[in-house]
């Protein structure tokens, strides 16, 4: 039996305990949270103290990237340590010896269930017997677990950045736009999931499509002429240009 | 029976002409291609020549934008025409008494099927009859249609260029950057879809998560660092602004 605590309890350290106590052969310790009230919480062992923490194999540092070092201060020397950012770096881990990093790439919110064995975890450490335990945890979880040190998860995320937290920002820029002229952003819908879908399936530079694209300068024109925001008219300029370059370097 | 005939055959006027024609109480009359030999498609009756043209209870402009206008004054003036863009005014069509348009708001490609009872479509005629035509049609394509007229449609438009232009860009510079790195884009696959499904699930206000939405500089200025190419570096400062001014002013 894995013993494993959660340390953090946020979008993803609520998550995390969720799941890997799920798991046959995980036993899930405690979790740490300095701000919440153990008796609102009675389904997980809840502790606010770091002096009340009990041995476990593997600890998961599952705070906000600012707060790894100092959690990291905190912790005995000897314990077993991971933290689950995809951009800090695992030296900030340095005060223990066993350290390591176990990254799930994927959104979290809460209370937004997520399907943990389709989420590709990446994993690091500094000596093959803690990467082995990150191994097999990971495996319980997800059927992807792949090998990344601290530089090629950073540009990872930054990857993910791209596909995920821009994309997202689209999606509101063109929901608050319909919403300003009475149309419902629903109608959209279809496309949203069809763009993903379509991007993965035959390649997004074989999926483009639209004026720029065509670089159709009549239609951009048109549209631009529909945008009271700036920083819209700004942002449709920019992505068209680059539409347009990408297209001609082919 | 309505019949109906197709005006272009490209990758709209190809998904059109079969799946009209796969309905019941449709018949698909001819196929309109002036580049296409008929010789080497049997499956439909192509024609090259407009003077070969047979009646039919409406026709299908399935060509370029630019084309549309063009096309309306070679076809004769008590025809029923329509056009398929989200960009192109009805009036183009000004050559015909009974005019509409026909607009599936779904992006297009070759060789790339398409659920059409998914896809919204957005109809406009200039008299009740066409109208009462094209939503007979269309309802037997899609469970979802709606009347726009051009002004609105353009508007959609613009909207979709958004979520699936400027997204499926975003896609293409994502995993141009990880393939410069040796990094597979296909770990960011489910990402993709997550953030496609979750951003109608519970909102992309509330979805959207991130450096730029936390304000922290310090992720944004190591993203900064790892971009070799200016453009894509323009693109992560912009969007990554508005990110943030959208935050701020909520």
């Amino acid at each position: 039996m894995i013993k494993i605590s959660v340390l953090g309890y946020g979008n993803l350290g609520r998550h995390l305990a969720a799941n890997l106590s799920a798991q046959e052969g995980i036993q899930l310790i405690q979790v740490y949270s300095p701000s919440q009230n153990p008796e609102d919480n009675q389904e997980v062992a809840l502790i606010n103290d770091l002096k009340n923490l009990e041995p476990a194999d593997l600890y998961f540092a599952a705070v906000s990237d600012d707060a790894i070092g100092e959690l990291s201060l905190n912790l005995p020397k000897d314990c077993a340590l991971v933290h689950t950012s995809g951009t800090v770096n695992m030296a900030v881990l340095g005060n223990q010896s066993k350290r390591g990093v176990f990254y799930p790439l994927q959104t979290f919110s809460k209370n937004y269930p997520v399907a943990f064995d389709q989420i590709p975890i990446c994993l690091e450490a500094n000596n093959p017997e803690t990467l082995a335990l990150l191994d097999e945890i990971a495996l319980k979880l997800s059927k992807k677990v792949v090998h990344l040190n601290s530089q090629e998860r950073l540009e990872l995320h930054l990857g993910a950045v791209l596909v995920n937290n821009f994309t997202n920002h689209l999606y509101t820029l063109s929901q608050k736009h319909l919403e300003q002229k009475g149309l419902p952003f629903e109608l959209l819908h279809p496309l949203i999931i069809e763009t993903a879908k379509k991007g993965m399936a035959i390649g997004s530079e074989s999926a483009q499509t639209g004026p720029a694209k065509r670089n159709d300068r009549n239609t951009i024109e048109r549209h631009l002429a529909l945008i009271n925001d700036d920083r819209l008219k700004e942002i449709y300029n920019l992505l068209s240009n680059s539409i347009r370059e990408h297209t001609k370097s082919k």
